[in-house]
């Protein structure tokens, strides 16, 4: 029973520095969440980040919840060792009669030898008087004495036999009790961990999803809407600009417009003045 | 491509911070595994901490071989950083002669503007003489200033097609090796987040079939085998001793024999003196 204790005890412990280690590492996730947010926000990568962002916060979220239903079955575990003292107080009261019938079988089993012992130094003295050829008067003083160590000898033998009944019960009793009480704490434990063992199967489920959708989310992510996404954050269009036809006034030379022909996504600005916003993309994307 | 060498540096980072806290996580849990192993080894729940000390050892290893695989991966994104920023020294070296090309085209083209204001203003010139009915010479003096202008004009107008021509073709050709350059980053970049996202789907593999270890030997460990390994480690017997049976010498009484009926598995003892070994480990259990 004492063991019983310890040990719901230590499971209470043990569960508890689970919890330590996954708020911990939940924090760590939030903290590497919020790393993935505050990286660059310009370039074509910077939505991936979000991706990185988003599961990882959810990442650090199903590591609380595991915190919060391990805290929970801490409680559970508390008020079990609660009761368990309880019920192991109640039955510390119960089993004091087997104490009782285990002093007496000691003391009655003592007094059985004592007897034992009388009775045979008796016979023997009674048998050796007779050898020796003794008096008929110290021979009946003798029987006398023979007599009433027998009686007393077998008296003890009834009383230990009754003794050692009482003493046979109780103790098949109290080993059951204490049987029953190991099994039902055993049980208790286990179900204990069953519980603690679904919150951490729920967990990794919960990972198993989250990373999928992480997956999903990077397959969703193509090279070509990372550029498209970047040329519309820039203003740069998709379509060559279409050149502004004022009809030439002056006879010798049309106006000139400054217009580029390019099939590339990225680079084309849609603006009139175009090509210098572009060139000024272009030469801030190899400032190195 | 400057965001593109900031978004590999930073992708190294966040991986690295997760290394961190996954090697964090990982000592934890051998710290706990280590709690477990030193548990009370007394009592029925002794070798339900060795699943539990087993199990957890294992998780511990399978964060770490999660640490070891992503430590694999940054020196990859290292490797990466390294080969990206060469080819951008490159690529500005060749975009050399794109950045000469916009600085033609920006003279030329003030060139023009500044030959079209004075073709405009000798021609305003020439207009205004001829309504207020100026002298033939004074015409003939501001026509070929007028036709000057002119020819100035033209040639700039000539220049600044040959100079677009060029800088257009100068453009399309960076833009388009800027737009290569991009979708060759975002793609490697993209490899590298598939094997972390692999090394991290392993991990959650492993922990699946450990969760599923555990919980098998937590079945496999049965309340009946627990109690079992309890009387077996206490010498304790599953069978009531024999008695002894030694041929009553004296007639009165036969010699008593301390033996004790039970069906309990747990405290019974099989020596001869059974009954007390059990009585010492009856009340060891119940000191509380």
């Amino acid at each position: 029973m004492k063991h019983g204790q310890i040990s719901s005890k230590e499971l209470s412990d043990f569960i508890r520095e689970r919890v330590t280690i996954e708020e911990t590492y939940s924090r760590s996730m939030s903290k590497l969440a919020k790393s993935a947010s505050n990286f660059s926000q310009l370039g074509t990568f910077a939505p991936i980040w979000d991706v990185f962002k988003v599961s990882t916060e959810k990442l650090a979220s199903c590591h609380m919840e595991l915190v919060r239903k391990l805290q929970e079955l801490i409680k559970e575990v508390q008020k079990y060792v609660d009761e368990q003292a309880k019920a192991h107080k109640k039955t510390k009261e119960e089993v004091a009669s087997t104490l009782e019938a285990v002093q007496n079988i000691q003391s009655v089993s003592q007094a059985l030898q004592k007897s034992k012992e009388n009775y045979n130094s008796k016979t023997l003295e009674q048998e050796r008087m007779r050898k020796e050829g003794a008096t008929q008067r110290d021979l009946d003083k003798t029987g006398v004495k023979v007599k009433k160590a027998t009686e007393v000898y077998k008296s003890f033998v009834e009383k230990y036999a009754t003794t050692k009944t009482e003493f046979e019960q109780k103790m098949a009793e109290t080993a059951q009790k204490f049987q029953d009480i190991e099994e039902s704490h055993i049980l208790h434990m286990k179900e204990i961990i069953q519980s603690y063992s679904c919150s951490v199967e729920d967990t990794h489920k919960q990972i198993e999803e989250l990373h999928q959708e992480f997956v999903n989310n990077m397959e969703n992510t193509s090279v070509e809407s990372l550029i498209q996404k970047l040329a519309e954050s820039k203003g740069t269009g998709k379509e060559r600009p279409a050149i502004t036809a004022k009809t030439a006034k002056a006879v010798p030379p049309p106006r000139p417009e400054h217009v580029l022909q390019t099939n590339c996504l990225l680079f084309l600005h849609s603006s009139k003045d175009g090509t210098f916003e572009l060139l000024r993309h272009l030469f801030s994307f190899i400032k190195l």
